[in-house]
Formats: structure tokens, sequence, C-alpha cells
């Protein structure tokens, strides 16, 4: 049977979602749990990749696996072999056509930039501390630049492999809470690291050192050299995936 | 001259404030920081003890040394020597009289609950997870029996040497954010483990492990078998010293 589980994890001490042949990965562990909570191996597929430090809020991956472990039991039985950073929140049986990475249609990323002089004790694994001057209104004006169909190239780092570097933003959302502007943006797809260099180039346009009217021309450049720093990824949350 | 620092820690990592010859403590920790940007030894002076993973939103220690290095840039001098999860604010040359510990008038400290079934990967090291049913409005009734003066010997964890286990409670407040309950409670002092044990009591109380009508025989009772359990440590942090 196919199993989807919804997962959240706090991605401070590993080295992101996808396995890897010598550090810890959010994937390799689960598939350990999987292995000793159903004495098979599985193939565990993941909505998406997530760097070192990055988190989930809410991730769902599936496997396929023949057991007799209750599908109500799962979360429980999991989490008992999980550590407690990574949380199993639910589990069910989804039709065998179901992939948790081509089956999904949006997803939404959340990104934290903490704007203070001091760095706070408790937000350095959460929160990108920005320490410069950040206006708010020019990060909010710049934003409008990146909604609907671009091709993103510029705001990928190297390396990828797509068959397209076109998607689609549906929506992307400023909000302040005092020292704390976060960034929600949801759209059809992500290049390798598109949410950190698209929040490194809008706290650019804050802080000056990108003109925050020049945004539409820096998207329609396709150049990386226009677009800001990539931000850091402990400001980075998986938010929801959408099927 | 007597210098004072303000300064914040996640105590997650830490075997409390106190130094201790085997274990990170975040006074040692400290201490070698002063030590690296004055190239002096210095007697540092917490003001009160935490226990191991136990967090301060608000730490004052004060130490004596003899130093050319400016007050007004010794928060960042001592931030580049110390590691992330230790944030000094401000640094402040106060009297010579001044002593974090015997100085201070009175304390606030923060405990939080968070009443789920399942667990969350982000509040691990932040919160109790209290998994079994807790009704608000019976440890909000249950804690105004801690108010006032009272003998707290039945709060106090064994292995304690004080003068006298009378303490004078200011306010005690309980408020509920969806499902995370937070205690807010002010005394004149705490004895070892006071807070987490009247946390404990209080959940209790919530939970009818103990009724909450008896809450002034249970406080009157000087007995700690009459008590709650004592909550874990990494709810629990000092919010606030005043002098």
């Amino acid at each position: 049977m196919n199993i989807r589980l919804d997962l959240q994890y706090d991605g401070t001490n590993y080295h992101g979602w996808q396995i890897q042949p010598r550090d810890i990965t959010v994937q390799s562990v689960l598939m350990r749990a999987v292995a000793e909570v159903t004495s098979r191996r599985a193939n565990i597929i993941g909505c998406g990749r997530t760097d070192a430090k990055v988190h989930a809020l809410h991730y769902v991956c599936n496997f396929d696996i023949d057991t007799t472990v209750p599908i109500e039991r799962m979360p429980h039985a999991l989490n008992a072999h999980l550590p407690d950073d990574i949380v199993i929140r639910s589990a069910s049986i989804v039709p065998d056509d179901f992939r948790a990475n081509q089956s999904a249609v949006k997803k939404t990323y959340l990104y934290r930039i903490l704007n203070t002089e001091m760095p706070d004790a408790f937000l350095r694994n959460y929160a990108w501390h920005f320490k410069y001057p950040l206006d708010f209104e020019k990060m909010r004006a710049g934003a409008k630049a990146f909604l609907g169909e671009h091709d993103f190239i510029g705001f990928a780092a190297a390396g990828f492999t797509v068959k397209t570097t076109v998607r689609t933003i549906y929506s992307l959302d400023l909000r302040k809470n005092g020292n704390m502007i976060e960034m929600e943006i949801c759209g059809n797809g992500f290049l390798y690291n598109m949410v950190r260099i698209i929040a490194g180039t809008l706290a650019y346009m804050g802080n000056g050192r990108i003109d925050y009217r020049d945004a539409d021309a820096v998207v329609a450049s396709r150049d990386r050299n226009r677009a800001g720093i990539t931000a850091p990824p402990q400001g980075l949350f998986l938010k929801e995936v959408f099927y």
C-alpha cells in the first residue's frame, strides 16, 4: 500500500532532507525509523529537497510498503523511533499513483528576517539576523515584481538540472511584527535556492543596495548578478504543500 | 570598576548557569569570554542559579574588573567571543556595592506548557509537552492559593540551604494562546525548583489529579507529597530581575 506521511522537522541538526552518503539527513533518519517499525526497507519519496538547516512546518512524503501496522498507529509508532526534532503528524493510505514530489501542484514557503542591531539567542536557528536598516515599504513595493509567470533563471543557484526555469508565483506577502519581517511566497514550483535568493533580493531592496524601482528590470534580466545574495538557510521554512 | 551585564541565553546546551568542574555552563563560557576580551580573570556574580536546559530571556550578572575596554564596546566585544546561544544585550558601570544576586528585590519567571496530543518539533526545547487534558479555569482558580507570603518548603527540591523557606509571591498570571498555556510568576525569591513544582502542581490541578479546590490546603500543608511533580526544565524561562 501507498502511505502518505505529513510531518514537521526542525532542520537545524540535519544536512537537509535528501539522503547523503555520510551526513545525517531527515530522509535517512526517517528511513531507519520506518525500517524499525515495519521491518521493511522503504523507498521514501519526499515532496522536495530542503537544504541543510532549512525547516519544514509541514512536509509530505510517501512510500510503498507491505505492513500489518495499522495506519492509525503509524504516527505514534514512528515518533517513538524518531528524534524529537522530527514529528510525524499524520499518516494515511493514498492512491497508488500519489507521488509526494510529482503530485504537488503548489508550495508555500515562509522566510523570516530579524531586523535588529543585536542578535537573539532564541532565534539564531529560526531567522536571518539582518542588522542593517530595512525599509519595509520598499520591500513590499519590490515584491510585486515577482508575481506571475517568469523565467527565474536569475534567481537560481548553479548546479541544477530542470527542464525549464519558468515558474509561476501566485502570491508573495510581506508582514512585519515588531522587528520580525516575514515573507510568505506561494508558487507552482521553486528552483534551487530560489526562495532564499528572492529573500536576499528583497532585503537588498529594503536596505537600498538594490533600487526597489528596478525590481521589474531585475526580474526580467534573468541575471543572477543583478539579484541579491542568497539569504541564509535558517530563516527558511517549508510551510505547506498542496495536492 | 563594577560592570553589570544584561544578557539572554538559550539554556538547551548548558548545564545551567553555575560553574561546574566538568560540564559546560553559561558562567564558565562567559568567564572565558571576559578573559579573552579583557585579559583579566573575573569573578562573575550571577543573579541566581538556573538548572540545566532552563532559559533566560533576561539575566543579570556583575563583576569587578580593571579594563581599558570602553563600556559601550563591551557587548559587541563579548558577543564576538561567545557562542550564539548567549547574547550580551547591554553593559553598564554600576556602583561598587551592586551585587547581581543580593541586590535583586524580585524576579519574574515564565513557564510554558504545550497542551497537545502530538509533540511539536520546534517547541521541544522551549515548552513542557503535556498531552493529557488540562482545564484552564481550574488551573487559574488553583493559582490564587500561591499569592502572598507562605512557607514554600513543600514546593522545594531537597538539598537546598537557605535561612528561611518563606517567600512572597506578588503575582501569578495564567494565559492561554491556542494550545499553549503560559504561567508568569513574580516573587521576592524562589526556592530550588519552586517555579517548576508550582507549574507541575497547577498542571495536576488542571488535569484533576489534584483537586483545585484543595489548593489552599496543599500550599498550607508544607508537604512536598501533596504538591504535583517537578515540571521539566525546558519550559522555564527567567524573564526579568528587578533591582
